[in-house]
This record gives structure tokens, C-alpha cells and sequence, in this order.
């Protein structure tokens, strides 16, 4: 498959993340034949969200971000949620967990609020990103240019803006991890 | 009483605002003689949580952003919730609301997550201030200056960073509510 042999790592905050944003971008990365790990701030089940506030499944968790090598993956997932992504890049660990796929010119894709641990990382300076809209003053205060499309792809940074914008963004995903490191990723790292 | 006269705006979300940082700093105006009007997105009672995502009370709401007079007030106020200041800062009307008291130099309230609406109106430059520690690189790349401290006043301009400083927010708020427009206040608007 097109994925066959590819690592993928996804993240899930303990509370707070948007569950189809978890779901949806590992269901078709597995698909595709990648081997997907799930990591998070404790090495316990997370507690996903419906939306904003309405509780959601639990989820397993295969390692944290404090035990995770970053050098084992290609690729690095980040769903949204409000709850959920303000608690992942208030993680040290996981801010540092996400840089080192930018520094490396690994694909990074982010959906919905999951851009903050983009601005929290610092690596949003000269690329053209969207996200959930209440987080475009952050993006270009950060110096990134936010577009208001359902997909945007810059050098093997993908983002979209919500839940509707899936299929668009796990499309994207699957096809910018085949490709594997791009040579213009690391730009803004 | 020391607010005897005074009118002051309180916000909360129609969801997601944290419960106690709305009641508290209510009570501690209104117990000091000051009006408070409650403003919201929409004309319907506002379902409050406590902590990130546990639903919390309902509460009644005078009137909405798009229909309050914000030149009648002498004060705001800003709870948190990372939910509640996120749909806040989405909203246009609150916005425009919030940016009105910088401008006319009246004093101005925020606590945890509600910052996030002063980084939206563009009033941090060169201000000083504080917030729930996840929005300091927010904060910082709005040109603001970020200290970690249970309360932060500056002109006018009153932070504190989550409901354990808020015996020493409302203290402060009440102090700047009385002693009016601060005439350094208006310098980031």
C-alpha cells in the first residue's frame, strides 16, 4: 500500500481533544498502511470531545510525549479541539515533540485549534496556514499568512479548518506522507 | 459605597465560561455598590463549566454584545474558560466591545483565558499583563510583555492568570473600577 513501511505518530490530549480529528486522519493513515502510534501527555486513556464540551469515547494510548523518540516517525497528526489543543502545547515535551518534524522536513498536518501547538513550537514564521478561524490573529501574530480554505498544503504542512474539512485533510495527509521529507519544510524552524 | 454609581459590563459566553471566574468578580462589584450587566453572545441563558469541559450552572444574560452601548459603562470585565474566550474572541461585537474601553481609557478586566479577547482587539502592545500560562506566547507575540504573577495591573488593565488568583483579581478590579479612566490606559488601542 501506498504507506507501507511509513510511522506515523498522532496526538491526543489526556482531556479535550476532538474525537473524528483523532479518528478520522488514523483510520486513513492506517488505510494507507502506515503504522500509527498514538501519544499523549500520561500514559492513560484520553478522554475525547464531541465538539466543544460534550464528552466523547476514551482512547488508548501507546507512549507520552515524554517517552516518545521523535526520530522513529515520519510524519507527526494534530487534531483540534479547544480543551484539548490548549492543553497539548502547554505540554513542554509535545512542543518539542512537534519542532523536531519541522526542523527535520517531516510532514506535519493540523486541523481545527491543533495550529496553536504550531505557534507554541514557533515554526509558523513565513508559511501559509489555516486552522479554526478564532486562531487567525495567533497564526499571524506568529508571522504565519492564514488562508480560509478546507485545505492548505505548504511544503508538507497540511491544515484544515474543522471536522467538514476532513475528507480534503486525510487526503492531503496520506499524499504528503507518501512523499515523504520536504526539502522546503524546515524553513521556518 | 465605593462603586456607588458605577456601571460595569461582565461577559460570558453562551458556552464554556468558567463558572467561578464570572460569579466571583459579580459579586465582588456588586457587594461594592457597582451595576453589572451581564452581556453575551445571545439572549439565552449561558451554560457555565468549571474547570475545562464539567458542565457548571446556567446563567441569565441583560442583553448582547451586537445590542449593548458600551459608551454606558464604566468598566469590563473578561472570565476564562478556554471554551467560553474562545467563542468570545470569534464574536466581531465583542470585539469591537471589549476594544471601546481601551480606547476610551475605562478600566479593563481579564482573567486565565479571557486575555485571548484583548490579543483579538489588538490592545496588548507594549502593555504588561498576565493570563492562564498557555496564552503567553500569544500574549508575547502580540507585542505584549507576559509575567507570572497572581495579578497584573497596568493603567488600568487588570490580569490574572486562573481562579486561585481571585481573591487578589477582584481586589484589584474594584480598586481600578474606582478610581475611573486611567489616562495611560487608551496607549494600545
Amino acid at each position: 500500500m501506498k504507506l507501507d513501511g511509513k510511522s506515523v505518530a498522532i496526538l491526543i490530549a489526556n482531556s479535550g481533544t476532538e474525537e473524528v480529528e483523532f479518528l478520522k486522519p488514523k483510520e486513513a493513515l492506517e488505510n494507507a498502511g502506515a503504522k500509527v502510534t498514538v501519544i499523549s501527555e500520561k500514559a492513560e486513556a484520553a478522554q475525547a470531545v464531541n465538539g466543544d464540551l460534550e464528552p466523547a469515547g476514551k482512547h488508548e494510548v501507546d507512549t507520552t510525549f515524554a517517552e516518545a523518540d521523535a526520530t522513529r516517525f515520519d510524519a507527526v497528526v494534530i487534531p483540534g479541539g479547544t480543551v484539548g489543543a490548549d492543553h497539548l502545547r502547554a505540554d513542554k515535551d509535545a512542543v518539542a515533540f512537534v519542532r523536531h518534524f519541522v526542523e527535520q522536513e517531516k510532514p506535519v498536518a493540523a486541523i481545527c485549534h491543533g495550529p496553536w501547538l504550531l505557534v507554541e513550537a514557533d515554526v509558523v514564521k513565513g508559511r501559509t496556514l489555516t486552522s479554526f478561524p478564532s486562531l487567525q490573529t495567533d497564526i499571524r501574530n506568529a508571522g504565519g499568512t492564514w488562508e480560509d480554505k478546507e485545505v492548505v498544503v505548504d511544503s508538507g504542512l497540511v491544515t484544515s479548518r474543522n471536522p467538514d474539512d476532513l475528507p480534503a485533510f486525510c487526503a492531503k495527509l496520506v499524499e504528503e506522507v507518501a512523499e515523504g521529507k520536504h526539502a522546503d519544510m524546515g524553513r521556518s524552524a
